[in-house]
């Protein structure tokens, strides 16, 4: 997508095919700094401090971080070490272990000499699928925008939006966003209520510079204002994106969205979770009570770190000192709240019979 | 309540009965300071500035103001313009208006030689009225804690509260905190999940505070935490207060009070609205219709003042440059989501019946 009229990838192979550029996250919304990462080990460290985040962002990320690993040392032991390194530094995102599974397997049957561009090849086709995958979702989404469109006669659709689920967390195009940019490119009146989305913020820094950068409308607001703003018909509907999908379509998200789906059933606003399939856990059902929910640490809560008035950036402390602190990142909405899943081959209903019509070849494998 | 193993009101006359002394809650949670109003326009600045705040304190702090001005000059033409003067600090604080229309009928037909001291009485009374309801809230709600423990068979009960509606906001004990600190004094093993409630964070800053210097065990969260936390059965019951409550029962709150109440209904968590009965607007039943919501300024959205690691305060930008903001200070709950109110009075259920059962005085006045 754009910045500043250029056109960018989230990540993309250095020149010199030994490195790969990601955009540091961790800067934004302030600074637009592109960081390169030569190591498995620097991979690993952009995936745990969150320089590079979005569950399809971390899969490509940690393909490219096995790439490097294999040219350093292309042996079966290091492959093994540095799959587990690179795999125990988020513990929800599926994609993270569904990348690293798929270059584990690709790399298997190839002599070590040529597996590190058999690893490359492998993290660039991810990516590329990635794309594809964001493509389809924005097609497929497009239609639901435009049919609230017609009914509002041209008036702007309102959508609401939790944490990132743009192209900063894929990418390209996004999988929540991916249904806006497109209905933004066809010329469709969009607004997008974006969630700050606490407590990392990636709504205020990520989504808020994203859609400010490429020209779509939008206003940033408190994680409390959405259910308001739902109450006063101020929202047409809710996209966001998930990082573990279950087999009943259950959706485990940024921990808050919950709390939007609930209002939306509320107040009769259309739910819907947009991801690639690659997201779907086939294995388990009740997400609230099978998806592993990462704790973080309590600084995230007790600190923010923004712009001071001279242009640095500071850390400051905002909670009372000596007050415990719990920081649950994500949360698992329930199939009943949620109106659809848009995925790559269209919109399933939120159910085991949904989204085994569009992935037919599950209930054979099964 | 304590602070530093000291018993504190918020705000308290000082020795010589020619000022009043308040805590400085803009330094909060990191400086515990005292300041001391002297004069009707340090009080109406301390108002503005919200180094005292919450509808009760505020009201009260008017009073106090109205006494002081009258030791100054006690004439007529004073009177009103005092009135004025602090009448004016906030625009929707309807305790405010209540106070001083209080403390001026009192004084109209005292002679001004005994104005200062008539006013400084009237304050006082008001205070006390506070005090009492506060501690009648308490006995009314702390049963409802205590049935919940036996339940539970003395493992600690877990509250989740919403912005602060403490003893900060009041002159001692607080509105919802009443019963968790009336349940704490007597024995009970209490918790409290503290919201931290963007964008001012009274929660993270005020709740924590008063309940870690009073020794109640609490943890804070991000507002988005507490239907992931009721989901796995970590929450007992909710406790909030109220701004506004419709004579139907709806509950005007701290923005974000709407989507816990839908998270407790669907957990089958009781969720509880805590108030003195000067809150309910009996003119009104519909409050998300009818209840008028303050949109306050965007900066409160846009940067975070806290603690530097220097120690000083500072204030950082957060929300990508450029980006529109909204900020609606507070929501609507409705009373179909309302397990109970308590009042000063005794619980009563979220309806027109219900309130009326304990306050029957309105059924003739109407």
């Amino acid at each position: 997508m754009r910045v500043n009229g250029r056109d960018y990838r989230t990540i993309f192979p250095a020149d010199d095919g030994r490195a790969v550029r990601v955009i540091d996250q961790t800067r934004l919304p302030f600074e637009f700094v592109l960081r390169e990462l030569r190591t498995a080990e620097q991979a690993a460290a952009a995936i745990r401090d969150m320089v590079v985040r979005g569950a399809p962002l971390i899969g490509v990320t940690a393909a490219w971080g096995v790439a490097l690993a294999m040219l350093e040392d292309p042996g079966d032991a290091s492959l093994r070490r540095n799959v587990d390194l690179l795999g125990a530094t988020r513990p929800t995102a599926v994609n993270l272990r569904w990348a690293l599974a798929r270059v584990a397997a690709a790399l298997a049957a190839v002599p070590p000499s040529m597996r590190a561009a058999r690893a490359a090849t492998e993290a660039a086709t991810i990516a590329e699928q990635d794309v594809a995958a964001c493509i389809a979702i924005g097609r497929h989404g497009r239609p639901i925008l435009e049919r609230i469109a017609a009914a509002r006669h041209g008036r702007p659709v309102h959508v609401l939006t939790h944490c990132n689920a743009g192209w900063l967390a894929c990418v390209d195009w996004g999988t929540a966003l991916a249904p806006v940019y497109a209905a933004h490119e066809a010329g469709l009146a969009v607004h997008v209520w974006v969630d700050e989305t606490r407590p990392r913020n990636q709504g205020a820094a990520l989504t808020a510079f994203e859609l400010g950068a490429h020209g779509v409308p939008h206003t940033v607001i408190a994680d409390n204002a959405g259910g308001h703003l739902m109450q006063h018909g101020e929202v047409d509907l809710c996209i966001v994106g998930s990082d573990r999908t279950t087999a009943a379509g259950d959706v485990a998200n940024k921990v808050g969205t919950y709390l939007k789906a609930l209002a939306a059933r509320d107040n009769g606003v259309p739910f819907y979770a947009a991801l690639p399939s690659s997201t779907i856990d086939w294995s388990i059902e009740d997400g609230v009570r099978d998806v592993p929910i990462e704790d973080r640490v309590a600084r995230e809560v007790t600190h923010v770190t923004g712009r001071a008035a001279d242009g640095r950036s500071v850390e400051v402390e905002i909670v009372a000192p000596g007050s415990p602190v719990a920081n649950p990142a994500f949360d698992v909405t329930p199939a009943r709240l949620v109106t659809g899943i848009i995925t790559e081959r269209g919109v399933a209903a939120a159910s085991r019979a949904g989204l085994l019509e569009l992935y037919p070849e599950r209930a054979e494998a099964e």
